[in-house]
């Protein structure tokens, strides 16, 4: 079951763009990334990793971009996710700029659970992922 | 004349840290260029690149390492600025771990205005430069 | 009909991990575009933009993380590319780890060509795309 | 007593720059990383972290930006260093564009050693800081 649809705002500064004026590709991969945190809630990750030293990592992904992000815009991250089976998470993630018709970029990001010595695990529930 | 302190909230994830453990060091440049487009606005700061090609750029800077802020923290970025002379802006930019009893990093940042063709300009008003 | 195969060192240094040890994801796609720039050319890729205002953009792509690379490791980028119709260049490129059995990370990654406003324009030559 | 002078190459790919057209300016702080790391060795670098958990840590920099690199450039990275004492070695740092009468860009940067918890350390000799 998908679940709800979240926000997450990014303002696009100087470090974002490079000299053909739009952002850089590989940025939005971590405009994602912050967006799943915001959702997953970073201190949850932190006591994680601390206490467990369990950690997200992606294990695929596939990511279309239809328009190029400028300096001064405000993205709109689109994030919502759905589990698949015990191990695997697939995220639908989406930036839109302001008054966009469709997705400047989007992505479909699948993220496993992974322990320090790079064991794969089952997803922990974390009162989200029932 | 110094002006008032400004606060902007930074969140660590997992793009501003290195297998270390803390954040990398080039990253709270950033953070505090993040800060500073804060203050002065981007949407100002993206009128000026897009009708006049005028810009802001780093002159020189000096910054201290304290402490090494880790994943999960948020930052206080405090940012306060003087202009000196007609060309010229000096900030004064740190960053702060929560509980922090001195900043985990300063610096101070010497700012010019310059021109698409790299040419040197007095530093514009915008009702913030006085 | 597809290229050779082009191979790019990139060396792990700080700046490319994160907290957990590994390689941060998004930065695979920086390597993957600095052995892109290494097969076309930068002397090409900037007198096309500085003389043409061309460049080329990613218009999609597809990546699977088998495993993470370390600090201290030196991947080899294995890069190939098709160009499909007048308007594409397909990339096929791997990251491997020294003494890996498969790919650490591989991708397939779509560029097209577009003008500085953003149109879309056949893939030039360059000697390359025949 | 000052070290021999060192030079490590860099080229400026679309990652590096940002729409202002020039290299983004914390970008240079990774440059001059790199070089420290090839002065040093990268597998000394990454057996002293595996085996010991020791690492060496930026303490201060002062960086002046006189010139900004452009896209297609290859930056001629020059390094010195001098140890100070038993805790620091005090590095020269300079980033000279092709042609150039003087640094485009010129720092130093203070390091120290530190332990996985964040303990000063003697810097360690690695048959360099002697």
């Amino acid at each position: 079951m998908e679940s709800k649809m979240y926000h997450f705002p990014v303002q696009i500064y100087y470090e974002d763009t490079d000299h053909s004026g739009v952002v850089y590709h590989a940025n939005y991969l971590k405009y994602f990334e912050r967006a799943r945190e915001e959702v997953i809630g970073s201190e949850k990750l932190a006591a994680m990793w601390n206490d467990q030293k369990l950690g997200f990592a992606v294990y695929k992904l596939d990511i279309q971009y239809n328009e190029g992000a400028e300096f001064g815009d405000v993205l709109d991250i689109r994030t919502s996710f759905k589990k698949e089976g015990d191990y695997r998470v697939v995220w639908r993630q989406e930036a839109w700029r302001k008054d966009g018709k469709k997705a400047a970029v989007a992505a479909n990001i699948h993220l496993v659970c992974v322990s320090s010595e790079k064991k794969l695990l089952k997803i922990p529930n974390l009162d989200l992922f029932t």
